[in-house]
């Protein structure tokens, strides 16, 4: 893979494995709550995976943040959405109403949301309550010709990178990602086709709402954009050149900028898959800062969390995307982080406890 | 089936479908909110049927509760569980003292606790902050003879049906039934093997912590318990009767005396199960106001919820019981509902809702 740029490099040299002394330690005390050992299985392992990425045995209050990333795509002139490409500045504007569906959720998992312009194709001048960071007035229609250049790609991901970074200084501890984009699914298809491997019918599915005959066209279209560019597999800057997104890069960068942070990133759907595989690319060790958040309908979603060997933690057949899947994540996250700190030991609560360590010693694997 | 006594059947004749026409409003609503039509998949499915259950097309706040039914069993003298019978008690006091895991999910979903004494076999006086409607001090071994008489079996379920029937009158709106008792997946797999036609084997499970070679004693006791009593399939009284459990009634009058108040139940793990199938038994239409929170690591979990025809929403590797998982699902019926509740509709936020509607439409079902 070509070297990407220097502060690119840098982010990237930065980021650690997990610490595994302070995971290790954290699973010692959740074996010292009063329940037998494992009992609470994925609750248990999500709060040793926080504070192996965090390093801190003893978690400061949770503070998430939900990046919310939109831009529009060229390809969207394909007709490959069922959805005109104005949805996407309206959506926009919705989010800074708190109208959307991640306003609720997230106000619900008690996360800030953080809406960033990408490359919106509409003016959104006027608006407050976003933070502009337009590269373009949305990518080209990558049919034609590379979705954006390498600097812009590059330049995507930076600001991932920054916008992390700059979260973590202000003391958000678990970093959220999610995206709107008319054409995205589009996007995402075409990237994890390539990184995976897979074929881009395995891939590509209904996005959030194109029927049969559109979705043949769909796969269609990337395939012919995939023989016309040939992007690398093993250049995952040039993959997102492209045929990919300014939202796929930024959330790889903030995947990136978390990491570089010990910060944990809880993904959401299809779309922030490709970004994983995007980021993943970069420095395999991010990799040990994610957390899947749902599987979603699309059928590329899965098959992106296979390879980046994520266990998605729920099931619910979303297909919104928005970081909606990422606020009932963060919620579990913040469930499990409370029976971490707040559940009585055996020797606090004068129970049988070396009995009921005894026996249920088989659970933890 | 023998008619239950006339409190019970009281309660059995109160029980009506969901209100299939506030059901319809709801999704009605969910379709004009800012997202393509079903894209939030189960939580909009959660929303509607708790408006379908309550028959509220604009439901109260949210005032949720969790019962823990704590009993002995006396076929723990068996060695079916890898605990000795006084952890019953000693988790009774780390209930009130709220320093269990029920106490922290419960706090988390915003949920009241309440903890009641159904038949535990130690003395609790002088403990306050639990309520006592001890029936026996445990059951009998029912290797030996029956659990419990036919009314004691009948005053489980009436107690349960009064717990329910008061929570209502108190405000709650959400109902969740949880559970503590050394023995009960002994118990609960000989009920749901009898209930669901299934082999012992097949239903019974390691518990919170049995090895390869207890499991097979605990397979052998209960074909024993059900070759020596012969429990009628079509009779849940009986079953419940000849070896079932205190607390396993009560959960299933929970059911009932909710249902008859059109009150939503979360059930938890594989013991919730076990009385879910009683209760439905008693009178099926009780089944449309049940919710199933999550999958349990015992096999017969999964079996029970499939007779019942519930979809579990979680699937997190759970093994402990208390009302845990119903907690976590307390959650997200908490998110559900605001998002019912909260979310802008395309009026509002003058969103281009009738190509988002028509273009989302096929995921209506």
């Amino acid at each position: 893979m070509l070297v990407p740029d220097a502060e690119i490099q840098q982010t990237l040299s930065a980021i650690t494995p997990q610490d595994s002394e302070a995971r290790r330690q954290a699973f010692a005390r959740l074996d010292a709550l009063t329940k037998p050992v494992g009992s609470l299985g994925r609750l248990e392992e999500i709060a040793a995976q926080y504070v192996g990425m965090t390093g801190r045995v003893s978690p400061a209050p949770l503070n998430p943040i939900v990046f919310t990333l939109a831009a529009d795509h060229g390809v969207a002139a394909e007709g490959v959405s069922a959805y005109p490409q104005s949805v996407t500045a309206q959506m926009v504007k919705n989010f800074v109403r708190n109208g959307a569906a991640v306003n609720v959720l997230a106000r619900h998992a008690g996360a800030a949301v953080r809406v960033v312009d990408m490359g919106v194709a509409d003016e959104l001048d006027g608006l407050s309550g976003f933070v502009n960071h337009k590269i373009a007035y949305g990518t080209n229609n990558f049919i034609k010709e590379p979705a954006m250049s390498r600097e812009q790609a590059c330049r995507s991901i930076r600001i991932g990178i920054d916008l992390a970074k700059h979260a973590c200084a202000e003391g958000n501890n678990l970093l959220a990602v999610g995206e709107m984009g008319i054409g995205n699914t589009t996007a995402s298809a075409a990237v994890v086709s390539v990184l995976t491997g897979r074929s881009v019918e395995s891939v590509t599915g209904r996005g959030t709402g194109v029927d049969e005959q559109r979705l043949h066209h769909k796969i269609g279209v990337i395939e012919q954009a995939l023989s016309l560019h040939r992007p690398s597999p093993s250049d995952a800057l040039d993959v997102l050149a492209k045929v990919g997104g300014f939202e796929i890069g930024g959330m790889a960068g903030i995947i990136l900028g978390a990491a570089a942070c010990k910060a944990p990133v809880a993904l959401d759907g299809f779309i922030t898959g490709a970004s994983a595989l995007i980021a993943v690319a970069l420095q395999p060790r991010c990799r040990e800062y994610l957390m899947a958040s749902h599987t979603s309908q699309e059928p590329g979603h899965r098959i992106a969390l296979d390879h980046l060997q994520l266990e998605p933690l729920l099931d619910l057949r979303l297909r919104l995307g928005e970081g909606t899947g990422a606020c009932l994540a963060i919620s579990l996250i913040r469930a499990a982080l409370n029976i971490y700190t707040n559940m009585a030991t055996f020797e606090e609560a004068r129970v049988d406890g070396a009995l009921l360590r005894e026996a249920g010693s088989h659970g933890r694997s």
